[in-house]
């Protein structure tokens, strides 16, 4: 038995999980055996809460790793590697973070500081946290079996990950995948971006922006049964669930936004299938899933513009692993060794 | 010694030549040594002409490989593996051909029939020919020493490759790189490209496009000095490069189209730079070359869209390696059994 332990630090929870025999179940799912979702042996959630410092929670981590490590047993001395998924922006492969506003961290050495501290016994890998969740579904979730995989998750934000011929793509500087950070507009009118740019699609339909823009135009006075619905629901505010079902009924306003912002994804999606000619496209998030209609409009539109030689090889696919995917996800990267440190 | 045969097939031409030690000059360029352009020890070039019918090139791809390799000598009994870049669009990593519109073939087992005939002794890779064009850049050109590389080429289309962590990024189905084809326009007026699709960044910027578009202002009578330039320079047609030169001398017909041009590629090599993360841009193609004006607009309009993050690993250089490219990069990848077809 081979154990491996994957850690999902955001911004609001630590969770904690140790796998059994990861990279073994994981090849047997590309091989298209097996498939159920993993079941940790061990797990643990608590609130990341205060102090946050890097101290404090490289202390944390490091008590959490080695309880849970011992807890799920394992052969004598057999090392537990680690992986680690973080809401941050890495700076290299070593877990520098360059910039974590969830955490407010700032230039932290994390991955050697918490290398050091577990020693050789636990083989630690950071890794961006949506790189993570890309590797989980690629290694034992919606995307298993492929070589070559996109996935997009449309949250409070957009991001993205990109499996290349079974390898994740961390890019030069960890940053690969940005998808929500490319340009759908380059005009005057171009909107600002909390990234400090403007045009990005994430600008657009990313969660908080499309929640956003659904009040601005209702306080207008947008005439739309969405607030009916939101009403009914017990819901105070009105959200894009509810505006997805008063499109489902012909409401011209929510039509009229859908059309306005599936394009803009849809274009997105469409233009990086054109670079990466993945097989699967994994779509996952907050947003998508309660937005049916909004999402159908994506996918045509993503369909009209990728070219045709690159939608032959491509199956669309909704994410499988859920927020276990993270773990999972880091859990498997270590386990294979991915941009493991050494310490 | 170790010879490489590298061969590019494109609609005009049939290119062959025989390289020494590419893996290991490779492994030395990426190590930061080395980095003369290699010299080929034999090469031949001749006309495609006709007859092009698969079983006529494959008769004489396979005579001439067999001859460049008996000149070019080499251990007795070793082999002597061979990489083709082919102007075509390939379905798979065995060679054949879904489509290709210079040689007018389509579904062509190209490579199996080719690896029959050459047998055991030439292990033979088949690439796209951009993607053969970036790996040589990649291990002996312009990006030697970088891991994850987005070459862009901007001649009568424009093309792309990508090396990610080092390894070229060839996709699911053979098209990863189709930078051409993404849509920077998705309204009624995208323009048609020649894929059949609408708003390609290709139909604004390739260079068969932007010559119609020069031609088709002027001759509706709009007001510039690059008729004058053009004339002067003893050419029948006012060419992109004339353009440019009126452009540097302020024409503001010339400055005007270079603007809005060269936002459309520059938003496309941001939005490619935010999915891949690389940290070496290779420009090359024969518009950029002499337009240094819309380069440089265009390199302006890459850094403002491009995520700050993203803009900080990266490099954009000039492509190195030239008409050779091609060469070297099949020739390398065929030595280090990127893609070889089992025969």
């Amino acid at each position: 038995m081979s154990l491996a332990i994957g850690v999902d630090l955001g911004g609001t929870n630590l969770r904690i999980a140790a796998y059994r025999d990861l990279a073994a179940r994981a090849d047997a799912a590309a091989r298209g055996a097996g498939g159920d979702a993993p079941v940790p042996v061990v797990q643990h959630k608590e609130p990341v809460g205060e102090p946050r410092d890097p101290d404090a929670l490289i202390a944390r981590l490091a008590a959490w790793i080695e309880r849970v490590a011992a807890e799920a047993g394992g052969a004598a001395g057999a090392n537990v590697p680690v992986g680690i998924g973080i809401a941050a922006m890495l700076r290299d492969r070593r877990g520098t973070v360059a910039n974590s506003p969830h955490l407010r961290w700032r230039d932290v050495a994390f991955g050697e500081r918490l290398a050091a501290r577990l020693g050789a016994r636990h083989p630690l890998g950071v890794y961006n946290d949506v790189n993570a969740i890309t590797y989980g579904e690629y290694g034992l979730g919606a995307a298993a079996g492929a070589q070559n995989v996109l996935a997009v998750y449309v949250g409070t934000g957009i991001g993205g990950g990109l499996v290349v011929d079974g390898r994740l793509a961390e890019g030069a500087s960890n940053c690969a995948g940005e998808i929500g950070h490319v340009k759908v507009a380059w005009d005057d009118r171009a909107a600002p971006c909390a990234c400090g740019g403007r045009g990005c699609v994430e600008a657009y339909v990313g969660g908080s922006y499309v929640q956003r823009r659904i009040r601005a135009e209702l306080a207008g006075g947008a005439p739309s049964i969405a607030r009916d619905i939101a009403t009914r629901a017990g819901d105070a505010d009105v959200h894009a669930g509810h505006v997805d079902e008063a499109a489902a009924l012909g409401d011209a306003w929510a039509l009229g936004l859908w059309q306005e912002l599936a394009p803009l994804l849809g274009v997105s999606l469409a233009n990086a299938i054109a670079l990466v000619n993945p097989e699967r496209l994994v779509l996952g998030g907050g947003l998508l899933g309660r937005t049916p209609v909004l999402r159908q409009a994506v996918v045509m539109a993503l369909e009209v513009a990728a070219p045709g030689a690159l939608l032959e090889p491509l199956t669309i696919v909704e994410a499988a692993l859920g927020d276990d995917a993270g773990l999972v996800g880091s859990a498997l990267l270590a386990a294979r060794g991915v941009s493991t440190i050494a310490s």
